[in-house]
């Protein structure tokens, strides 16, 4: 190991592909003519709203490899994981694929677990492509994590709207697109908060830890990315994270930025933003890539975080435990 | 890749240590003398079976770290996950750590998966040491996947007895101890087996799947191994394999054994025998790796099974998709 926490990879593995889709209400968000699928509603065409995460997931993943110019046998794993008590999202949409299957939880940073792990494998010389995916799903999300849908339940000002749509990407050391070149795997970080709608007030703690320990092992300043983006701290994580890395002496600037802060648009009352594995799944697969495709950003610094709770640990009076991987990609 | 589905280990990542911890029944099994720790009752002085659960987990990472004779400081990564939604247990109990923290998830096949990921992060010169995990509690268990436990439902011939434990080993190239060779990663299957109280007959085909894959792309045949242990298929389930594996030309023979099989003496009333991602991780964390540096088996297949469902897709009607993990273990 090179550096605490943080892993080089030596042959930095590509992301040859990307793809993403998602439901109506975030095709009219900030980011709609980047998706590549846009469902004319969020039932999918199926009977529950659970089985309609599972089909975006498994067209996320034939999605992906047909854009890499691959096929199904091409693949050699896929590391995928979701909202969904047991991940079932991603569990049920594997059964339909004949490669072999990796369950990763990390909850809204799941995007960024399923890429380190992806990328190690892909690095290491164990597999020569892979595909990472994750996805959520705001219906499905509320009704497991908060109260049924039909509740009609009064949204306070921190809460934000879990994305509905899904995102992956297929790395392997064949083909072009950005490099994955950096990893800082994060801590468990709990300072404490107990408020299931202010995700993001739990969540800065720990992207803050993953950044300063990213930024001190790879002696980078944030002025070495052209972007840091953040998951789903939406306004008010991001505001606080920005708060937090300032009392450390680190000025996060014009090239920082949150996934859920800037997902929706004013009108469309999200109150704080986006949240939910899939939204910086599917900013990622589409805009940001698509940007560093394009030369407009060379070197970012992407941190998913996850609020690592469930409905039985909040009953149970518990804090919310958070982490943050920070994953760097270059073009 | 060397082969499909299959991986070698250049350097081969050595068990340093290994760690178990129980509840009173698990004690008094087949097993009890080979334990570390066994819980004078399994509420462990917690106010929820939750918080025990989480508190096993916790213990687990705290004792193979002992036992391997390092400190916290020297661990680079957990990896761990278990039954629970959102696998709250690792989650929290990772919180008590200042090395960071990768969630997976394969129901009862946990613990491969994560001896799987983590022996890559150790052969790929990722990281120096990396803690390994999983854990169940029949409680918890019980009252999120079936019912609540008051109401003393009547178990059906075919049902398991989930485990109450942990297990957990320390993965290192420094150190004595068995050497992980190759990993078979499994695919998702499912053979539609719906019934929630026959999780043998579900996994079986998962089991058959990855073993016949093994066996096909290392050129090795059930002789082979000194031993060839699958992780939680129970009586039935074990039983339904040997039938799969003969249909295909395979004769298990008397080095194959199933760890829920074995796990309970008749008197204890277990049925089937013994499951949950703590089954399979107590007996090889135990048992398995003392017989294992006693000499008596030198080359072992260890096969954990399990199935990928939740209560919310048994209530929409769908089937049981499984998967199973394939480690080769050498002395």
């Amino acid at each position: 190991m090179e550096f605490e926490q943080t892993i080089k990879l030596k042959k930095q593995p590509r992301i040859i592909g990307s793809y993403t889709i998602v439901g109506p209400k975030e095709g009219q968000g900030n980011f709609g003519k980047y998706f590549d699928y846009i469902m004319k509603d969020d039932s999918f065409g199926e009977k529950t709203y659970e089985k309609a995460e599972r089909k975006m997931i498994e067209n996320a993943i034939v999605g992906v490899i047909e854009k890499a110019k691959l096929l199904p046998k091409d693949i050699d794993i896929l590391l995928a994981g979701d909202l969904l008590n047991q991940i079932v999202s991603s569990s049920y949409a594997a059964r339909a694929f004949q490669f072999p299957f990796l369950g990763v939880y990390g909850a809204c940073s799941t995007m960024a677990e399923s890429m380190a792990v992806g990328s190690v494998l892909v690095d290491g010389g164990y597999f020569d492509n892979v595909v990472c995916c994750t996805g959520s799903h705001f219906s499905t999300a509320e009704r497991q994590y908060r109260f049924p849908l039909e509740l009609g339940n009064q949204r306070p000002p921190t809460s934000q709207w879990t994305v509905t749509g899904a995102g992956s990407c297929a790395l392997s050391l064949h083909g072009e697109g950005p490099k994955i070149s950096m990893i800082t795997f994060g801590k468990v970080i709990d300072w404490g908060v107990n408020d299931v709608n202010n995700m993001g007030a739990a969540m800065a703690p720990a992207a803050r830890d993953t950044m300063l320990r990213h930024f001190k092992n790879t002696k980078t300043t944030p002025g070495d990315y052209d972007l840091i983006v953040t998951g789903d701290l939406g306004k008010l994580g991001s505001e606080i994270l920005i708060d937090l890395m300032e009392d450390e002496g680190v000025m996060l600037g014009v090239n920082y930025c949150d996934c859920g802060q800037m997902y929706f648009k004013r009108e469309q009352k999200t109150l704080c933003g986006a949240s939910g594995a899939g939204c910086c799944a599917t900013v990622f697969n589409s805009y940001i890539v698509e940007k560093m495709r394009d030369g407009q950003y060379k070197k970012i610094l992407f941190l998913p975080t996850g609020a690592l709770l469930s409905a039985t640990s909040t009953q149970q009076g518990d804090t919310i435990p958070c982490v943050c991987h920070a994953i760097v990609i270059e073009m």
